[in-house]
């Protein structure tokens, strides 16, 4: 009997599924409509469902081993998901205990995004072997999970590792958060727009962004900009490396990891985004870290990403690490 | 017999001619082509056939007073214009001596643009009858006069008076002259758009200008977009005037004057501009000079403004103030 | 059988040790000159003649359960003190594999001096029942402990915990390390001294720091100057609450701890250290963690603390948690 | 007959007098305790006592061209001193009505220590011949004068030229004057001692200074400890020029001199000062204005200079220049 997890991903527009081997690989997918179910109760009951109309098309000879799911606003340690902004059902939900009434034999997880996407980068990624890393997720904002001696971080309320929302500049840009100087205002795909706009403001540079009002520009704007030769858009590219290469080094002071993973749309730059982070890094490392961590692209940063993560959550649960 | 003086503003595109009397009355106006006298001699020629036809055009019982001429790069004391890189005769240029040959018994001065601002606010505006005044004129760049014991301060090689390329702030914004934070980066019609694209990077608040590229912005729709409350617009001015505020403080410390003149664009964006210059001012002034220096709107700015200026200087050079 | 974990401090100039229960009850002590031993052999066999010696003192009924060692440059995944530049054996020193010839049953570990603090705090003090929990050491240098999900963060190399080393001003004041603006020169006792210096020289307000020079300050004269009101003084602290509010405030946001706990010299500055450092910490804190990460002082701040700290790596290492 | 200029220094302590030719020899000197003459009256005649008996001394063939005051708080315009904090008399005092008394057919003139070093330097120094030019005084404070086409710029109220409160760092050191940032706390005597402080909060370089107490160390001493080669003492002078270069570079753009002095106590040490300051200042300066500017020390600047500058009033006031 082949063993098989089942990943979800929770959105607050679609909820995507798969059923992952031990390595990795999608034996069944599956997409439901989130906001199609405005009673909870019907929700989890379509999970249940879903999970095994799956379990039948992936054939006769599998089996569950258990469900992970992702989730904003999640939290690990109650199996709930909490006052999720961009989700209909209001309020803290169970999802855990909801899901163990289907399946009360079997490990169900929740957990973040960010999370699922860093235990996803140790059972079938970039880090497998790995027992100290942090994986950065560079998107609308910035995510990130560290691990620590095989295990995620998760502090004493399930909420840690929120490296977006570390301070990199004091009294700096305005956060959605209601904080200035936070990461997320810089490295996320929003920030580097930011930074574009910024230097527009500082430098007399000649730029095709002279011509894209903030709206509609992009983060892949910036770097088929920087691609092309676009000096602020190479110059955007090296302000983020600084902002992040430095909150990266104050987290490498703290767990000491032995590798970085940058996931997400930014990530997506290569050299543009690692080149400046890279040397950034190492510029603001204590001498006892420098050269020794590894920044590296997530080795499972595609379209299905999120439920692999989701499901990875189930094999390290099982201790199958 | 009316003595009339005649103001002459030579533009890149355009040189502007106006008769004006000793109150500053418009007695005939005129207008000819730059560019169509690639030749110099030519172009001083029309310079006088087009004096000499004003003059008919006012009347019987006129006389030339003297010839005051307005010009980009214009040195005062040697009479000349100083490769001047939006004309088109390269090198130094001789005008005066050249035109002095048609009116040999009259003045004949040339000056440049913001110096000819500052002789006509004396001569027919704001500033009659003030011997210590500042005329700082906002437009694309940021020109400055300085009135001192009644005489502009021309300094030992007539460049005086560049307000806009005092540093405002070290290391700050790239200036077109090839240094950095120049108040002509931040307080010029330019230097508002630049702070607007600032504010985008720096703040999260809803705003008109997020829709708008840097190449459509103009310092009008800042000001539209302040009387119609769009929060950035409004930060903007603000920032604009905590510049512009420390730089006037400093000239202040200088020359003490009695009065600051504010001319051209950005001027026209009335309190939106002069408030926070004026609180700024304040709150960087010496405690010797707090609420003694006022701060106002050019008297004459008007369409006829640099004619009236260059014309100002002949009465200036009569001793006729 | 009583069983009594030997704890041993390893300092440049002397070697402290103590025979500890596992309630933090000390049974003998003992301090042994480190100096007197250039021969590492020599040294070793004093370590076990020393702690048989205890042994004996402590009474018939007692049991070692193990040995605890604090030393600067530790590597607790080797068992080495590695290039440590204040002791005398120069190069890798495999302490706990030379201690296990004398102790081959018996659990023998070595850690840095914060790391051990840390252990401490957890096994006898005010950390007792917590999980996640950071400890920051406020003495000559800056140090700190992670304790994640009742484990101590170690990281990949056994370097981890370095938050003294984390930047919290780019281009900040230069360190030891070779950077600049790490935490550890604003948050130790000599970075409040220094930061009593900048403020003699950006402020005018009277102190009695006019009077003192840098080389005879120290920061038991801040604290008693704060408590006579000297205004420099005061403000010292509030900046150095500052800026260890914010470093702490980051830290956080990785780990979520329940406590923070401050230890070491500055941290008896009690209110003048406590009251900034909560006030910026809750400032620069995401949202999600303010109002509930305890910062107190640590429960095991005593002059026996370094050897309780050594003494509790044995329990940690017995999982007796 | 040799026409000779009295010049008198007010101080809170002591007034000095000379009577001092129009090349700027001395014939006679005197001084009186200012103290020993609470009554305003007296003092008045004593001056006039004083200023005759030299003329005694200096013999059968001289006369009295006018008398020149430099005073503290002067007011050139009106001919008093009004609220000078350091002098017994309060309220204003119209020391040149006064003097008028006893030499009404000769010019009498008052004005600040700065204004009359900066004639001084016209009429005898290093400015002779010169029509544009700063003098900048580095002494307890910043004082400056400036004169333009010949004139000193007094300002519409006589309080003009105070380079040493323009605003060179936005929120930077507390001024005695109530403002943060001026020239004067970073390029006078004391601005050094507190650059010093400064260096040695943020570097940790050793120096002898580390040693010294604010209110035992002098601006010499700086000197002193540079020409011996301490790092923190060398970096003080690179500061203060910094600093220096800016404001000047500043002030050129306002006036465009055609040399700046720099006169007093840091002046004196040399290469020190002048090569930092030379180097910014260019470095700050317009292209145009750029490698024409002479920055040159002060050639009056001996322990007569105050009486020589007050001298040098009266001869300019003459037309004698």
């Amino acid at each position: 009997m082949k063993k098989l997890a089942a990943g979800i991903d929770i959105g607050g527009t679609n909820t995507a599924f798969g059923l992952v081997d031990r390595e990795g690989n999608m034996y069944a997918e599956a997409v439901v409509p989130t906001t199609d179910f405005p009673d909870l109760d019907d929700y989890i009951q379509e999970l249940y469902i879903t999970i095994e109309k799956m379990l039948k098309t992936a054939g006769p000879d599998v089996e569950l081993a258990g469900v992970g799911i992702g989730a904003p606003n999640a939290n690990y340690y109650n199996g709930t998901i909490e006052n999720a902004a961009n989700l209909m059902w209001k309020g803290v939900i169970p999802i855990v205990e909801r899901m163990k009434r289907f399946y009360p034999q079997l490990p169900v997880i929740v957990t973040n995004d960010a999370n699922a996407a860093t235990i996803g980068e140790m059972i079938y990624g970039g880090a497998r072997g790995m027992k100290d890393f942090i994986v950065v997720t560079l998107g609308t904002g910035v995510g990130s999970g560290f691990v620590s001696g095989g295990r995620l971080i998760y502090g004493h309320d399930s909420f840690a590792g929120e490296l977006g929302h570390t301070i990199v500049k004091a009294h700096g840009r305005q956060c959605g958060c209601g904080r200035k100087g936070c990461l997320e205002t810089y490295a996320s795909a929003t920030g580097i727009k930011r930074t574009v706009y910024k230097l527009v403001a500082d430098e007399i540079a000649p730029s095709s962004f002279r011509d894209v009002p903030f709206s509609k520009m992009t983060a892949e704007m910036v770097t088929k900009a920087a691609l092309e030769g676009d000096p602020l858009a190479i110059q955007a590219f090296e302000y983020t490396g600084e902002m992040l290469g430095l909150a990266i080094a104050n987290a490498v002071a703290i767990t000491s990891p032995e590798a970085v993973f940058l996931f997400g749309g930014l990530a997506k730059a290569g050299k543009y985004i690692f080149e400046p982070t890279k040397r950034h890094m190492e510029a603001n490392l204590l001498y006892n870290y420098q050269n020794k961590v590894k920044l590296l692209p997530s080795a499972i940063d595609d379209k299905n990403a999120a439920i692999l993560g989701a499901s990875a959550l189930v094999w390290e649960s099982l201790g199958e690490v």
